[in-house]
């Protein structure tokens, strides 16, 4: 590593600080109950998928998958946040933030900017054993919390199950308990019209 | 894994929600100047861990030191945060953590609970070298902040050079390019009157 590469590595490390302004659709009760933002969104995944790693029925790595979950949002600081069911907004959204991977992760030295880039994409494609899982634990844990919230942000947003059914889709097969639990989450919401039927 | 295992899981990755309320001395300039949280403080320092690796000259194991860096901060759910600089405070304080680390990782299953409760005090003692490297990052962050703020919590509550190059001390000799970084910029920053001589 030459001082050149301490110095990318910083104004990397430093730029990441704008991730703590970017707000996301879901709310943190127990703190006024203000939007929750993306920085600490990835800290709460990332250690998740370490506390679940056991339900994954195929081989993962965790370091990987920590990492990509880590990562996985930072292109938000250039592109903003979407909300999840925002299907038109979703795919320019896809366009923007290939634009951000490449600023933010070309602030990095030109090795570890396309270890990054790479383990970036690896997430968004979901379709490797560690790419699926991460995005499995990037969607389970907005189910616990709209769950705990009275339907929270599928409430607000009058989300149907099937939406909701789709997007957890990566566990089956995977992580077949968690599987299981999210449906009867999914079921016992609907029931309770937090979802629509 | 029992479904039992499972609940208790998700209860503690619900618990862990609760961080994201916790505020400690930093300010986040690009979000209003707020405080900073230990949540999304918690996950910058997991991939500054990650970024800077390489600069280890002892050898690390780095998915040791991310899952310290994610769980450092978790007993301030019940014990609070205390700034790194009121040393009549942080007596009081390990006793709170201790209890602390007793009562959340103890939500966890029994095998589970007793590797997560080892790796935080093993990040606490810092005698390890995955250890030690874990408290540099923890600490080497908000001094890269600090420089960027004009000070930051340094200037707003009176710190001495000395105080700082003490807390930084865990780069020396494992990091000699990190280290001579924070002495250097430790330097300008004295320099500058942000620290006192």
């Amino acid at each position: 590593m030459s001082p050149d590469s301490l110095n990318q590595q910083l104004d990397f490390i430093l730029e990441l600080d704008k991730l703590k302004a970017i707000q996301r659709k879901a709310r943190i009760k127990c703190d006024d109950n203000r939007y929750e933002n993306s920085a600490e969104h990835s800290w709460h995944i990332a250690l998740t998928a370490q506390l679940l790693a056991d339900y994954a029925e195929e081989p993962i790595d965790i370091q990987r998958v920590t990492t990509m979950l880590l990562i996985h949002d930072v292109v938000e600081i250039d592109a903003g946040d979407t909300f999840a069911f925002d299907n038109e907004g979703l795919a320019e959204q896809e366009e923007k933030e290939q634009i951000a991977a490449d600023r933010l992760f070309g602030l990095l030295p030109a090795e570890q900017a396309k270890e990054y880039r790479t383990l970036w994409q690896e997430f968004e494609d979901a379709e490797t054993t560690d790419g699926r899982f991460a995005k499995a634990i990037d969607r389970i844990l907005p189910l616990l919390q709209n769950m705990r919230n009275n339907g929270g942000s599928w409430a607000e947003h009058t989300v149907s199950r099937a939406q909701v059914i789709n997007r957890n889709q990566y566990l089956e097969g995977l992580a077949p308990k968690l599987w299981e639990f999210a449906v009867e989450q999914i079921d016992l919401a609907t029931a309770n019209g937090w979802l629509k039927g």
